[in-house]
């Protein structure tokens, strides 16, 4: 068991913690101030387009956002409420489909993401640097 | 309005969210399976300290913490049901006190907490690379 982080350690964490927090916020307000969507929305959303072509299975959706059953079931419950999704029984468990106004909401988003995502990330890289960026996330990803 | 990402950026986009998505679960596992305190807890307790000596206005905490009010004032309620903390009523809000349980948990999960974020995060960077990355880092958090 180790030494407490030095102060220069400790600037890097709150630096990671920091952006982290930032490039989430910046990205999922955008959305939601041009869609209505929340981060949660868009996720499920963009994953029946782009994994199921429309549908998915819930349990399947579940895995893909690596949400408990529960969280997904309450999300989902807030989105056919909302005429985004529908659900239907199928045997041995729930198919989600997405209806035509979140498919309209889904394909409004994405440019905005797109932009978001930019802007709050992707041109802060300096060229010289992205390689190198790329790589040490792609490490700390593999946990 | 621009164009979606290109495989690239998408590349880039999606290592971000894994590695920020990886190193929050790696150091919030470590904590918690040391010493039974969530990441929420171990945010508070450590204000507590380190902020206020041991006491904080529970407003001040909200602030630090960038948390409504409510969200708060639930999770308070469980660290006090866990002898965590003891809230107490003052002129013109509420003062939270760290508990001398409080104090043992906080000081036992530092270290694990600062090797969990060697682990998941500092090891990981390349040494020629730590002064560029930690730049990028704080242009992100500027927002």
């Amino acid at each position: 068991m180790g030494k407490l982080l030095s102060a220069d350690e400790m600037r890097v964490w709150h630096a990671w913690k920091a952006a982290s927090d930032r490039v989430r916020a910046h990205v999922a307000e955008q959305i939601d101030s041009a869609t209505g969507l929340s981060d949660p929305d868009f996720g499920v959303l963009t994953r029946l387009v782009d994994l199921g072509d429309g549908h998915l299975r819930q349990n399947e959706l579940a895995a893909s956002m690596r949400w408990h059953r529960s969280r997904l079931s309450h999300q989902l419950t807030r989105m056919e409420q909302r005429g985004l999704v529908t659900r239907s029984g199928v045997p041995g468990g729930m198919m989600v489909s997405i209806t035509g106004l979140g498919s309209e909401r889904a394909a409004a988003a994405r440019p905005v993401h797109a932009d978001a995502v930019r802007a709050s990330l992707i041109s802060r890289i300096p060229v010289a640097h992205e390689a190198a960026f790329l790589s040490i996330l792609e490490s700390l990803a593999e946990g």
